[in-house]
């Protein structure tokens, strides 16, 4: 499973010290090849987190023969001395497998502003490097993890190849993209340029509509490494669609895991005048926090989903929005509809429908609840 | 003090029933004259309550008798039947009074998709004029409370004149404008154009700055009315600086009875290129619900706020920002600065500095701390 579910890749997921808890915090993922091509996107921030600066950069070459991930210190704002600390460990990884630094990325998560140990975390890569295996999947997972409560994986299987991955993620969850740390893999038999296409596609529609509380990430990272261990070199569409498949799993995961959340809310917004309203109506919809706490309270409060649609640039006239929760059109053309009575919030999944009447575009964005718990979580940790 | 501080007004607040539990729920403030200009500002939210509509037709004509404001509903999302009451509490309004219907303000506040009940609100009317008092000025602020705790008011003098006022709001605070019901009053003898010049500028700087939690209403109000009583016509520097403090005053007092919070956030932008930039800034951090978790837990999580920047157009080099928290400039050149440790975040009052570097602009946000009983108060009760 995980990242070792597609032939070529060796991955491993270790304790190097970094989290002073001594939980895993260090996974590397090794591609064996024959084909060591790969695509990455990255956080729309501006405050780009060092490995984040340095991934960049790897992944013009569109080649990546191992990805090394760290929990317990996203290396973000910490300077010419942070990027150093990128530099060495990327270095550190081509000496141990005997490739070269600029075809390794590095992914770091967890507390901004803070330099990683780096008398622990070389040594780590060492203890890493010695644990590769064919199995390893899993245990790479488990290292990537934060305030995550589960490790994530995904899988989709093609006629002869496999889309594997993992996924970390759980609070500073927003699109551009939604902050985590990705790594895909697969032994389909596709280039660079293939695997770039696809991975856009992907991240637009899944992980880029995930706002769990609208805080966008110095450090996200989604990364797609081909091994081409298959020999199989499956059709576009058909490769887009499991990679999609994967990435969609993954944000699903992500969204059930969200610090703190009850319920996970699916904002559709439908009969908009084009996508790009859809997903601007979604978004504001998704960050509305009175509308979140509503929704922890079972209270089918659409006058809130009004009010952020409001808020927005997208094409509508007020009197013709509807808006329907989990199946009861409690808006109609902008004013009273069913009976809010009527709605039934008891379970985790709410939908939320807002139909603009605009036109024929869709999107789909998930969030969750605002809950005392993510008050909690987030006051009483820094992360 | 309040809307009757100024000469040539009366004011009421009185229980009409609209509130279930039997508390002051309307309120009147009548501009006896000699002069009766007006202006006003309202929300920009594309989802206006009806009472926004017709008043914001009414002001058009830069004339204002009267203003009723009820709490117990805002009358927002109720259609054609909503309009029409608010034109039916209007009329009510102008027949008691002797004046005309189109001189009338309406402003309503409370649950939105609520149709107002009108056999408790109109005879609510002939209960509030028969109060009328120059001393009405409290009671009509007392009537107009949600959520709010406490009821505000404000005053400035001048030189043989006065600008007072009075507000509501405690949640659904955020700019264009925060949400709230301001009624402010002076009996300086100026013109409707100045009024609607020195009520713009005053609230630029001001109401448009408060942002508790980013949710945007559907029936922000902010009338100003001149009767002209006390025969002084101020300069308009004088004049605007007076309606300036009391909107700051009052903008203040919103700020510090926010619904939930323990901490009020004062976010100051500087260096930034240019008065947008720092408002933008300033905005993104004053919603980034991450910071606001961390300042509950006086924690000075520095990373949160470079991370809200970062998700900004404004002009500015990452390695180049500076963040100071209670005076201790925790982030320099984008990186670690002075010890965290030292920063004391016990008191109420939390003073974040952003320097973009880039310019020699400002500007001041402020904003809450997102807390628990925010939680509580916004999931246990449909506002």
């Amino acid at each position: 499973m995980s990242v070792t579910a597609a032939k070529g890749f060796t991955a491993a997921g270790v304790a190097a010290g970094i989290k002073e808890n001594g939980n895993p915090d260090l996974a590397l993922v090794v591609n064996e090849g024959p084909r060591r091509a790969a695509a990455g996107v990255f956080t729309s921030n501006r405050v780009k987190a060092a490995p984040v600066l340095w991934s960049e950069q790897v992944l013009k070459g569109g080649v990546l023969s191992a990805v090394v991930l760290n929990s317990g210190g996203a290396n973000a704002c910490t300077g010419p001395r942070g990027f150093q600390d990128t530099h060495a460990t990327a270095e550190k990884v081509a000496e141990v497998l005997g490739r070269d630094a600029a075809e390794v990325a590095v992914a770091s998560t967890g507390l901004i502003g803070v330099l990683l140990p780096m008398d622990k975390l070389l040594p780590g890569v060492d203890k890493a490097a010695a644990a590769l295996s064919e199995h390893g999947g899993e245990k790479a997972a488990i290292a990537i993890k934060t305030t995550d409560t589960v490790h994530k994986t995904a899988v989709a299987q093609g006629d002869g190849w496999t889309v594997g991955g993992m996924a970390k993620g759980a609070g500073m969850l927003a699109p551009g993209l939604a902050t985590m740390l990705v790594v895909l893999t697969t032994d389909a038999d596709v280039d660079a340029d293939t695997l770039d296409r696809a991975l856009r596609a992907a991240t637009k529609v899944t992980f880029d509509r995930v706002d769990s509380d609208g805080c966008m990430s110095t450090n996200d990272t989604v990364l797609l490494l081909a091994s081409g261990a298959s020999q199989v070199t499956p059709g576009y569409a058909e490769f887009a669609e499991a990679v999609r498949a994967v990435c969609d799993d993954l944000g699903q995961q992500l969204i059930r895991d969200a610090e703190g959340a009850g319920k996970d809310i699916r904002i559709e917004v439908v009969n908009a005048a084009g996508e790009d309203d859809a997903v601007e109506v979604g978004r504001s919809i998704a960050r509305n926090n009175l509308l979140k706490c509503a929704i922890h309270g079972e209270d089918p409060n659409w006058g809130r989903v009004l009010s952020a649609i409001g808020t927005t640039s997208a094409a509508f006239e007020p009197d013709e929005l509807n808006v329907a929760i989990n199946g009861v059109w409690v808006c109609k053309n902008g004013s009273v509809g069913e009976d809010r009575d009527l709605v039934d919030m008891r379970y985790r999944e709410v939908h939320i429908v807002a139909d603009l009447a605009a036109g024929d575009a869709t999107a789909t964005i998930w969030t969750n609840d605002l809950t005392a718990d993510y008050v909690h979580e987030n006051s009483a940790y820094s992360s």
